[in-house]
C-alpha cells in the first residue's frame, strides 16, 4: 500500500502544480470550461483516466465548472499517485 | 422565465420522488452504483439529456456513488423543469 507523504513533500510537489491547493486529507483544484459541454468532456477524459489507472478523484460539477478533489483513501492521506493524476489532469484541461 | 414552486408544491411533487429530498433551494438524491464505472456511465446519460434540456443538474461523485442537486439559478429557486430532470434522472438509474 501507498504510504502516506509529509505536509512537507506535498507542499513542494504543489510548487510545480500551482493551481492546486492542499485542503487537510486532499489536494484540490477548480476548472472552468467555456460551457456544460467542455466540462463534461473533461470530466470524461479524467474518468476514462482515473478507471484505468485504478485511483479515481472526487468530482463536482456545476455547468461549466469542475472541482477535482484527489486523496488515497486506502492511506489515510496524499499520495504520489495523487500527484501522478494531478499532473495528468492538468494536462487535460 | 419560470416561476419558483411554492415549497407545498414541491413536497407534494416529492410524494411521487421519494427518494429526493428538498434542500434550501433545491432538491437533492444521492444515487448508489455497483462500481466508479456504473457511476459515469448514469452521469453521462444524465449530462446528455440536460444538454439536450438545456437545464443542468449540479453532480458530485465520489467513486460508485453520485449525488444529484436540481435547481433554476435564473428563477431562483425550484421549477418544473427541475421536477422533470428529477422524473427522467430516476428513469437512468
Amino acid at each position: 500500500m501507498a504510504e502516506p507523504l509529509s505536509v512537507e513533500r506535498i507542499r513542494d510537489a504543489l510548487q510545480t502544480l500551482p493551481a492546486w491547493e492542499l485542503a487537510h486529507d486532499r489536494i484540490r483544484r477548480s476548472y472552468r470550461f467555456a460551457d456544460f459541454s467542455q466540462a463534461f468532456a473533461f470530466m470524461t477524459r479524467v474518468a476514462l483516466l482515473a478507471e484505468k489507472q485504478g485511483h479515481h478523484p472526487e468530482l463536482r460539477n456545476v455547468y461549466s465548472r469542475v472541482v477535482v478533489e484527489l486523496t488515497s483513501h486506502d492511506a489515510g492521506g496524499i499520495t504520489e499517485r495523487d500527484l501522478e493524476l494531478a499532473r495528468a489532469t492538468d494536462g487535460m484541461d
